[in-house]
């Protein structure tokens, strides 16, 4: 009996040792494509805004520019965007992310069902 | 130009909100595998013994059977064994990752030409 409902898998994908890009990073990228603001980001993924900043400046010197630019204003001041680049690597990721789970959905599936909910 | 080095993808598959199994698990019943021993095991992968007494628990309360059975002593004392169902678990999920690894290969090369190292 597969048992879709119980198993719900996400693919994540690491760079390295996730210095580059993970999955907190892909998400925050994400919160900050749509709040426009790291603060409003860090919000939503209930971590501090100097942590949200800390990996923003990370992600930025991996790549060959900016992912995300922030306004004159100040830490907390000038709202943020993510720029075309970090657009393209939110989508990239994300298509990645999705054909990996494609790849194996059926052996998935066949895992899910070692698997029993609740839990004993 | 292709950056093979400095981009090695790991390819990472949660259930649920990983819950039954995840990244951190495997790894650990891994090592179990590996050293026979949650305590040894836990000192490998830098954790407390009494954290990895908790995942290993709360692993086999989530499969239809056990995936490491301890032997009496106590905690700490009697040794530990993954199960065959344990092998098959960890082998099917390996087998799953590097599955989904070769489905992104070429679009992950691709990716990695966006990064630069070391960091700007």
């Amino acid at each position: 009996m597969a048992n879709s409902a119980k198993t719900q898998p996400s693919i994540r994908i690491l760079f390295g040792a996730a210095v580059a890009l993970g999955p907190g990073k892909v998400d925050l990228l994400e919160s900050i494509a749509e709040t426009g603001s790291i603060s409003a980001a860090a919000r939503t993924m209930k971590m501090s805004y100097r942590r949200a900043w800390t990996l923003v400046d990370s992600m930025n010197k991996c790549f060959c520019s900016d992912l995300v630019s922030t306004a004159t204003g100040g830490q907390g001041g000038g709202g943020a965007a993510v720029t075309d680049l970090g657009l393209e690597v939110l989508a990239r990721y994300r298509a990645i992310e999705a054909k990996a789970a494609r790849s194996v959905e059926a052996e998935i599936a066949d895992f899910a069902d070692l698997l029993v909910e609740p839990p004993r």
